[in-house]
């Protein structure tokens, strides 16, 4: 397929990007589990990526919705969490759990409930539908989320207010957010920085590397949180960013005469689906 | 003077201005006192409005900037407050003492004192040249206090902030700033709010009028902080925005050709600074 004298791209991979300790862990301890038991079921997508899910579903991990037809077996609870509400459904039932949480989303669900326990109304800066968030909500008795200014009204106004954020929100985000509430008003606020220092730095490093690039390509699931957050603040500092699943969704007209392109991934992303991606894109010609 | 046709200019005066309790009240203590005592000083001009700073003079208040050569008399506290030392130092001369510090100010002390027991590093957004900063400063042992964000490298990194905000500060200036401690690095900040509702009632107002009008004119102290906040929100919104400290300053050329014209006054503005300027104002002739 290649030619003699091809155009090819100088391809830079950011210094943080792919697997984060939390996900690392999620499928390590998937991995063991689907050698030792039978019947594994996940609670949804172990991670917000459709390759590993594909992976360990060839090992045997089958992604459930709910618990409500599984009779026996172990549950594995994904790093995003549950809320208690869950576990206890499937501690009734008799099922095993193994917990895959992340421990910084453990975090944000212990703070929300001190939090509520000190008399704060919990505020969760985040997406609603995302399941971090949606734990989150589900381990204390009253929360407000916040994903964008048209959530403001849902606060009551002057009171005591206590925000965590979802993990992977950046901190530009959560700042813009937090303004707001200022604005809107508040009587107290107590702001405990739940963020992920490994999401952060992945997006320092993206946004840097973004800059010195005629292209960026943020690779991940497209329902991986961290990895949207990643991909929007690529596109504020480098027009031609594209967010990719993985090599499958590459479009060849894109690098048409480009010189240098940058590769990020976000926190669910495997190493091999980055690996293939950047050897792929080395080969590539990029004369029209 | 006038002519038999002049061009007259609307004149409308914001909802909110002028006089705030805090202001009232020291105008009223320091009335009171001076017709009561002899020898009165007051550590630092009562309120940053020279005419009133003039008339109470006129009535025997001597404003001084330290205690240090006064043997006898009142020491009237101006609004703004003195920090503990300072009280510490006129107790010690067995000067009497009379306070007029506004509660709301007294009230950033306190909190601002708590925050510090309580383990936070206080953290005051505000001026630092203030009296009102100066004072909250020396309530405690140890604060950062951040003007703008060139202030922000004097924070601990990763620390637990207690934030306070000087009380004549705007809602959109402390969510700027308090969003920018975010994206700097905190492990947990807690914000209460001590903005002044009367001020913010004032900018309310102020920005809801200066969009109607072809010119606006604030008028206060040039030293007095929620009057320059006033006339600086105001410019984002009308261009034509004036900050005046009396008629004395006003200028006819600005006026020339312009329908209707704008009024609002700063915290510590006497009614009688207001009224005569709106006075005036409307006799003006437009006409260039």
């Amino acid at each position: 397929m290649l030619k003699d004298s091809i155009w090819k791209m100088k391809v830079l991979v950011a210094e943080s990007s792919g697997f984060c300790h939390g996900v690392e862990n999620a499928i390590s301890i998937a991995d063991k589990v689907l050698t030792k038991e039978q019947d594994v079921y996940c609670l949804g997508p172990i991670i917000h990526n459709k390759d590993m899910v594909e992976r360990l579903a060839n090992k045997g991990l089958k992604t459930i919705s709910s618990v409500d037809k599984i009779k026996n077996g172990t549950v594995l609870i994904r790093s995003h969490g549950a809320a208690p509400d869950q576990i206890k459904k499937i501690r009734a039932k008799g099922l095993k759990i193994v917990d895959a949480t992340c421990i910084l989303v453990k975090r944000v669900q212990k703070i929300a409930q001190q939090l509520e326990k000190q008399g704060y109304q919990v505020v969760i800066i985040g997406d609603k539908s995302h399941p971090e968030v949606q734990a989150v909500v589900g381990c204390v008795k009253n929360a407000v989320v916040i994903g964008d200014n048209s959530d403001l009204p849902k606060l009551p106004k002057n009171k005591r207010l206590g925000v965590v954020c979802q993990t992977t929100q950046s901190p530009e985000h959560a700042g813009r957010i937090i303004a707001e509430i200022v604005g809107y008003g508040f009587s107290e606020m107590k702001v405990v920085n739940t963020l992920c220092r490994e999401a952060i730095k992945r997006q320092k490093s993206a946004v840097e590397l973004c800059r010195r690039v005629d292209i960026m390509f943020v690779l991940g699931g497209h329902d991986s949180a961290n990895t949207r957050e990643l991909a929007q603040l690529c596109k504020k500092y480098n027009n031609s960013t594209f967010h990719l699943q993985n090599w499958n969704e590459f479009d060849i007209k894109t690098v048409f005469g480009k010189k240098v392109a940058g590769v990020t991934a976000g926190a669910s992303t495997p190493r091999w689906i980055i690996d293939k991606f950047v050897e792929n894109l080395k080969a590539v010609d990029t004369k029209k």
